[in-house]
């Protein structure tokens, strides 16, 4: 069975996460909405500000009583009123007229500019001089000038920072409808791993990916389930596998790189309904056993054991589906990657995409990116690694000093 | 009093981090520790692994006995045994022995290399050929070769990602101990805001600063504690920041930014015990009219009102405070800038240090930084805004094309 595979390019694998379903949408409160995804898009209800607004301490003033006033030649105010914080102002305002007005103050009817405080002197209560022309519309701002009532402001799939959390909270929008929270089950096979709890006997070693696994999902937005470790025994897996899959959007079974296990793998998706094999195998190193079927409509990911192995498939090739099935915009899934200088030759085979761990260093005026070097089950690389290079399919090798674009880790 | 105070640079401003306590410790579990501050250094108590370990699947050898072979020329082999995974293999092997082994498999004493099974051919269940040959150490991990007995491995200060969590579960740690996450107290002030619940009435608008300031503190890993909107009341604020200091790490108002306000900030100060004030002005723009002082031993902000202004001060100024106080090593609270082209020319003022907001867009091969323009109360310029670029306080504007160096927002 095994044998009817290819081995196939990154390309395809990350085109086959269009196939899954997105999931579902809830209302939440805003406060608890950073780092969520808009399920909508959102409309503006009203002008915001809705009313003409100072942006400056100072006085409201008509622009063209202040053409041509300078220091030598101030231009002459009769102070009739001050306007109260949140209040309309009972009185407007003329030529020659103007009135104190604070940051955030509502311009009086025939206002149309803010002098600055720093620009007059009070001559007394009732008259200031200015000392400087303001055009109109200056140091303030206009009804529905940050937004217009019917502006489209926030789309569905935008992921939600600070600021359209403040934008958000300036509608008025107390909750939110975002995309749930995909849930990605984890489980950990392999005799030889046991819970972090107990002291590994001889041969034995502790069940570290459940722990980078969930970490990572969490990373990228979802909610990691943890079904513990689960021996090599066919019957166990597979009661497991269609646990998770019950409880889960997605499921990864790490851990499973012994030659018996990644047949079970095999064998348990044979056993589950509706199972077919989408990936078994891909042209990228470390990582390449990987397994991905489509079980129902779920993603089923058979990782590879090594832990450097498991990470970089996760975040390379796992963490796209997550994107697509959070509901996250094409364009926010874009990875902004660190430009840098290799700091040494590197080599790599053709055929494939491989991942180099490289640390960053600052030289000068310089970021070098250092290879880190080491076996792909060798926790410790990961923790020296501040990101990874992609050495594309048709390279030999990169160049001490090639410019390279780091993924951050 | 006012007077006194001169506006000082963002350096300056910064400095005065180091005069703040680091927050306290805590035990947590460390499936929760993801992005949490270590607060010890750690060394560990063992090798890992333990044993020697197989990273392919094969058939463990003496490599010496595999010099020389080729397609053309293999060397033979007796099977004497398969290795259980997680038990110690009951035999041992010499030359010309080989024994199967899995991924992760515990190497039987005798060996010190790994064929891969992909590199042989059984020819019968007792006889392997093997066609290339293995140095010694290859395809295998030795003892401690992860991680040695005694190693420095994690340091206090230092950020735990995935990996550093998956290096505490190889160690067997269920609980970890970090720096607690710095509580910071949110005020919002104002006669012309209103709860986000409200419709605003004429001259009123929603409290956005709130929201913006939560958010951006949760990303800067520290837990927002607001305390709502206290109106332009002396008695009422002095009560409020009182309250938000005993219950907070730090404090920060926000939206006093008209003259009432400001003023009633200083009142305040200076009629809570033990208050000096650091900073009440900074030459930065948005955001100049900051204020800063120590009371007690916390931080106290006042913020400018605007919401980008408010920001922008939070992002550069603030944002390094949480950092030291959330007791993250001074390495790790690098920020790594994007570097990218500028779209089109600015000015600045000299004297002071200008952000400026920017929208990242990939064009052919060059990432171009595009200057959003618009006043700093505009909260829909930030939602626009992927980033900010600093120009320095001796520049008087950047020509297009220039290279420029974007901090993320």
């Amino acid at each position: 069975m095994k044998e009817f595979f290819k081995v196939k390019e990154l390309s395809q694998v990350i085109g086959y996460s269009s196939e899954f379903p997105l999931a579902g949408t809830e209302e939440i409160p805003l406060v608890e909405s950073l780092g969520r995804i808009l399920s909508t898009d959102i409309v503006s209800d009203m002008d915001i500000p809705d009313f003409s607004r100072s942006t400056m301490d100072g006085y409201a003033v008509c622009a063209s009583s202040t053409f041509g006033a300078t220091e030598g030649n101030p231009a002459y105010f009769n102070l009739n009123g001050t306007v109260a914080m949140g209040e309309i102002p009972a009185f407007s305002i003329g030529a020659g007229v103007a009135a104190t007005i604070s940051t955030g103050g509502m311009l009086p009817d025939g206002a149309d500019a803010v002098v600055m405080v720093e620009h007059t002197e009070a001559l007394d209560d009732t008259t200031i001089e200015v000392y400087r022309s303001v055009a109109p519309g200056q140091h303030m701002v206009e009804i529905g000038e940050d937004i217009k009532k019917g502006d489209s402001i926030l789309s569905c799939g935008q992921k939600i920072r600070p600021q359209e959390s403040g934008l958000l909270a300036a509608m008025g929008k107390q909750t939110v409808t975002v995309y749930k929270k995909p849930v990605v089950g984890i489980i950990s096979t392999g005799d030889e791993i046991v819970p972090i709890q107990e002291i590994p006997g001889p041969g034995q070693i502790r069940d570290i990916n459940s722990y980078t696994l969930s970490g990572l999902v969490q990373q990228a937005g979802g909610v990691p389930l943890t079904y513990g470790i689960v021996r090599d025994n066919l019957n166990v897996l597979t009661r497991k596998c269609a646990l998770a899959l019950s409880q889960s959007d997605m499921v990864m079974i790490s851990g499973g790189s012994s030659v018996g296990t990644r047949d079970f793998t095999i064998s348990v998706l044979s056993s589950l309904p509706d199972a077919s094999i989408l990936v078994h195998g891909i042209s990228i190193s470390p990582g390449k056993p990987t397994i991905l079927a489509k079980v129902g409509n779920k993603a089923f990911w058979g990782l590879p054991g090594h832990v450097v192995s498991a990470m970089v498939i996760f975040n390379v090739v796992v963490r796209p589906f997550i994107d697509h099935i959070s509901g996250i915009s094409r364009k926010q899934t874009r990875v902004w990657k660190l430009p840098a200088i290799l700091s040494r030759n590197i080599s790599s085979a053709q055929g494939r995409t491989d991942y180099i761990r490289v640390r960053l260093v600052q030289r000068d005026n310089q970021l070098t990116a250092e290879p880190i070097l080491g076996k792909s089950g060798l926790i410790r690389t990961m923790v020296k690694a501040d990101g990874l290079i992609e050495v594309g399919m048709n390279i030999e090798g990169l160049d001490k000093d090639t410019p390279v674009e780091v993924i951050l880790l």
